[in-house]
């Protein structure tokens, strides 16, 4: 049997697929007369609707589709969030997809979208992520993407990002200003535009006071908490050992605490950190933690406003719509010369 | 138009609505000759298939939806990677839903779920759910629902659980062996019968060790972080101040360190804690945080292999599929008498 889709019916009234599929949708825009040849034309080509495309057309699935490496986070957790209460507001759905940092797991999550299961993606890209093909794929669809904080340099989408740059430079300054000569930076991915403008960020700080980056002090660490962990032992017991660590992500700040822990190296006295953290319980820390904190709740409600814009306008023009989120500097015990709360 | 299902199809055909769904499908079952009879009415009449139906009969999303309180929490991150880890080995998507405790928004989740979104949810109930007709209506409507961690009691329905009761009768004897005599209990909810069974260990606890249970120390707390603050403030200002504290869930542990440092309380000299938690830093808390806690990537690889079982298997007895998994009890510097670890 055929496939008798919309394209095929506007092929025989020789009408535009929109107005097909305007008039199929019973919109106003189309005249009554329009309207009944399409009906039809339809009918007599026994044309079934594709469910999910015209599910999608009509945005029926009320429904917006979150891509997040992983929920273990307090920046992801407070997202979800930020996001939750906008969607909340709109009587939209949020759905939430983990990758676990995987490519391929992230393109057959947005392989399903394209079955119209969502009207609207925000997303956060995996660390193996190295094209995103795949997402303006589903973009040139007509299912708008908004990414956020960990976002592609090269793609004219909408994007919601921190400071990552200038917030990095000011960590690295502020332990180079606590008297640290060998600042270690931890790593998560070569490809992510946030990781890079945090390296960049150290980069910067190190020049602007005189140092020299040294290549074996920027650690790229991995999604397995058990080779973190040794990459992250096997730095601390380097002969000439960092005296400061930059963290790009919190996950990897608690296993240096671990490992200092381990090899009973004091913080700050022996090694001061800082990290990229969300952690709720960072001022609790033994020592509290220095953080760059993003403003993740509201990183989620705007990548959520930016996307129903998209949803509710047509003219939406995503190349424009890039935002840039100052994060919060928190100095506390161990980067070093703080005074204590007292417990 | 009047509305052609698979009842009129059957009817016209006189066979049975599971014959005529299975022709649909093009089952082995059933014999060509059937088939096309089917097949035929079916163009003649113009049958459009209700494709969320269709889908669901078949399977066909391939995806299983999690319907939980929050993400801000170790235990549910947890549960989910070990159900991702299940759902991935069987090629199934995993949505993620959260109803940040509130009735409403998990009776619409769930009402949403009756469109055939899901094939299977896992859930774990909203503290203010009282009634879970909402859920046992999706599962009368084929739907399969197992229950983890937050169950109803009287609910006939498949549940994975911790040893809830006998946990907290552990950690409560622990701190009456460590000499606290007024130990406080913080509860989330009444309904929930985690909670409850939590609430009896404690309650047995007192009283196998000769103490009164007193109501003024069984505090419940709310879903707002600040009203919580102001809660447990309050309870540890009183005049005869509580010294020991069992927190039913992590955030609660949490608030009561700030308000402890607010107060200038020491953990554990003045107050003992100890917490249900699979907090990643309880062990680098100032001072580590005795935990109690719950297997949950455990929790989370159960209840998603008990779904399955229900989606493969028609036979499945949902009342029969009742798992209960042990937590383990950590003690820290937090409930006292614990050697430090030097850091």
């Amino acid at each position: 049997m055929e496939n008798i889709n919309i394209k095929r019916l506007a092929r025989e009234l020789n009408l535009s697929v929109s107005t097909i599929s305007k008039a199929l949708r019973d919109s106003y825009e189309i005249s009554t007369e329009t309207k009944k040849r399409v009906f039809d034309l339809a009918q007599k080509l026994n044309y079934v609707p594709n469910p999910y495309a015209s599910s999608l057309r009509q945005k029926k699935s009320r429904t917006i589709g979150v891509v997040i490496p992983e929920v273990v986070d307090g920046f992801f957790s407070l997202v979800i969030n930020g996001i939750e209460s906008v969607a909340q507001s709109k009587g939209y759905h949020v759905l939430i997809y983990l990758t676990h940092e995987s490519f391929q797991k992230e393109k057959a999550i947005i392989q399903d979208f394209q079955s119209g299961r969502v009207d609207g993606v925000l997303i956060s890209v995996a660390s193996e992520t190295t094209s995103i093909d795949h997402i303006e794929a589903l973009h040139k669809n007509g299912i708008p993407v908004v990414f956020f904080d960990r976002v592609f340099d090269n793609a004219a989408m909408a994007r919601i990002t921190t400071d990552d740059l200038e917030s990095c430079y000011k960590a690295t300054r502020y332990l180079i200003e606590q008297g640290c000569k060998q600042i270690a930076f931890l790593s998560i991915s070569q490809n992510l535009l946030m990781s890079n403008q945090r390296l960049a960020g150290y980069k910067l700080a190190l020049t602007d006071s005189g140092f020299t980056t040294q290549q074996d002090l920027i650690v790229s660490c991995e999604n397995e908490p058990a080779v973190n962990y040794a990459i992250i032992k096997t730095l601390l017991q380097r002969p000439v050992r960092p005296d400061g660590i930059v963290a790009s992500i919190e996950k990897l700040a608690i296993t240096a605490y671990l490992v200092c822990r381990e090899l009973q190296l004091c913080i700050p006295s022996d090694v001061k950190v800082i990290s990229f953290s969300n952690l709720e319980t960072a001022s609790l820390l033994h020592p509290p933690l220095t953080t760059v904190t993003q403003p993740a709740f509201e990183i989620g409600e705007v990548a959520a406003k930016v996307l129903f814009k998209a949803l509710e306008n047509k003219y939406f023009n995503p190349a424009k719509e890039s935002v840039t989120l100052p994060a919060i500097f928190f100095p506390r015990e161990s980067s070093g010369n703080h005074v204590a709360i007292k417990q």
